[in-house]
């Protein structure tokens, strides 16, 4: 992997907010990265950054807070994004739903340039002090989550807990999903893989499959109870069609 | 509050291991908490608590690695009560149970000493560099009720993808209840709210209530019945999953 594919793809938005330099912010990234792969992390000087990417100090601060921040530098972006798509939202769309829709924007991050994030993901798992940051940084994402649904969950039983309890679940299958497309080297499709991970979380707290949508009379009082009784030799087929059947699904 | 009040119990376990002389570490977790109450964390220094406790520098790091690490004595010990209790399981236990186990160890520290445990709540969500040490203290718990989960998931369908979710939404659903109690400073009854928080994550993700245990009743008799009780909003992977252990199906 040449240090040229580790530079990050220029984003327009997040430079006109940076200061209207593009090349800037992503030579620095290149550079930052460049050294710490040659040195490491530990070794590499925010002086040794920018003499290599041929800028003054101030103009790294203008940038970056500190040198953990040149390691994550589109997260910031992506939260304002995330935050912004769940603002976006309506009473119509569902909750669940809605929530891995804005798990996915994380994804899409990671995914617009593999090689960067794969090495990335390589030094966060070496470096003890960058764990923390990313530590901190997907509890953000998390918080994020969790507002919108407390917000979506106000006056229900038990808000507060499912929406933390949801937004928990949302953010361990999308990283579960991407740690290990990470760890293949970015191998295959990582939306793909997200899709199926987050598909767990909705089949625990989503509507159930085939579900009358928010605001329709359901097909039942949420606590009632389906009874399947069958003789234990029976075939699994026929069992699951009796559920299937009991349930009104196809 | 009285700053007496806010040191932790002695823990005579954590105190052998740590040097056999109990009243020591005791001291400088007093000494320490009626410094930051009365003076804020950043502006306390470790020479300031050893010279309140009256003793050297080198105790204090003879207890602990670094001033944070003062401000949580317990969660080591606990971390490791929780991998020695997850260890102890047998094949017998119900997965998510026990991970719902585990995580009360958690909650029968912070409830060992309310006073002292509020005082600390209250001191981590002022101070940001507390906060990102707590953050890496409950992944490092969540990692413990993944790997367990792991391993009892091994060669199933998504078996790490289901470790990690249940594990991260047993923390989240353990420290909703846990941080409601703390900010009433420490009103009702903790154990109370935790297992109602943890009840939710049993049923999105633990067995259907009223599910036959695989091994209760003889197999062999033709003519016996297998009830499965649920509630109608169950996602349908779960209950055919259930089917499947109870007739003893991989």
């Amino acid at each position: 992997m040449s240090s040229s594919s580790a530079a990050p793809r220029r984003d327009g938005k997040a430079e006109a907010v940076a200061g209207g330099k593009p090349p800037m912010r992503e030579a620095l990234v290149a550079a930052a990265f460049r050294l710490f792969v040659e040195r490491g992390y530990e070794r590499t000087t925010v002086d040794d950054i920018v003499a290599l990417a041929g800028v003054g100090r101030r103009s790294f601060f203008r940038y970056f807070p500190s040198k953990e921040d040149v390691v994550f530098p589109d997260h910031e972006r992506c939260l304002a994004d995330m935050t912004a798509f769940l603002a976006a939202s309506s009473q119509g769309d569902e909750p669940v739903r809605r929530v891995c829709d804005a798990a996915r924007l994380v994804l899409r991050m990671y995914a617009e340039n593999p090689a960067f994030s794969v090495q990335r993901y390589r030094l966060t798992t070496q470096v003890p002090g960058l764990r923390a940051y990313e530590l901190s940084v997907v509890w953000r994402y998390e918080r994020a989550l969790a507002a919108y649904l407390r917000g979506r969950f106000a006056g229900q039983p038990d808000g507060t807990l499912r929406a933390d309890v949801i937004a928990a679940a949302v953010v361990a299958a999308h990283n579960n999903a991407l740690r290990s497309w990470l760890r293949s080297g970015a191998q295959g499709d990582a939306a793909t893989a997200v899709d199926h991970a987050l598909g767990l979380v909705q089949s625990a707290f989503g509507p159930p499959a085939g579900a009358i949508g928010p605001g329709e009379p359901g097909p039942g009082e949420p606590d009632d109870v389906m009874v399947v009784v069958s003789r234990r030799g029976a075939p699994l087929w026929r069992v699951v069609q009796e559920i299937e059947t009991a349930l009104g699904r196809p």
